[in-house]
């Protein structure tokens, strides 16, 4: 029913889901930095505990806490680092 | 690395993590009507649209909203209903 993806050797798993504000992923990623690529844009929402991004072509990096969200364009790559394992949400406009 | 649940012939699916805030599962449940025990204290957070809950003992239904959380005793049996495919977040305590 619904269909899970694992990245990075299985340090993020996501769930894929069609939410009320349209289709999105549920998910958590393992302690660590990862660069993921949009093909969409994206508005992230941290679930619990931070996330810090780079967005791309930024050399600085922005924490987000619980419940905060970030826009990332459309087919660009960005940056995330955490410190644990720390749930999202992802939606795709 | 995450193990992922499946309950409810996948109506919901759930990943396990260790979050900032202690043990925790992300997940989702699709639209419908669910009845889960608790073997702890439960914190629920609605990730994303509107988780609706009967708590033990009570006849009336409570609706949450993204970001809101609710608690559940330890023990008990409470009741969820969504109308769409709804992320939530569950603390262990």
């Amino acid at each position: 029913m619904f269909k899970t993806n694992q990245y990075f050797d299985g340090k993020v798993v996501s769930i894929g889901l069609e939410s009320a504000e349209g289709r999105a992923t549920v998910g958590v990623m393992a302690a660590g930095e990862y660069e993921f690529g949009t093909d969409t844009v994206e508005i992230m929402t941290v679930v619990s505990g931070q996330l810090t991004i780079q967005q791309p072509g930024e050399s600085t990096w922005t924490t987000y806490n619980k419940c905060e969200s970030f826009t990332v364009a459309k087919g660009v790559k960005f940056k995330v680092k955490c410190t644990e394992d720390t749930p999202y949400l992802c939606l795709y406009k």
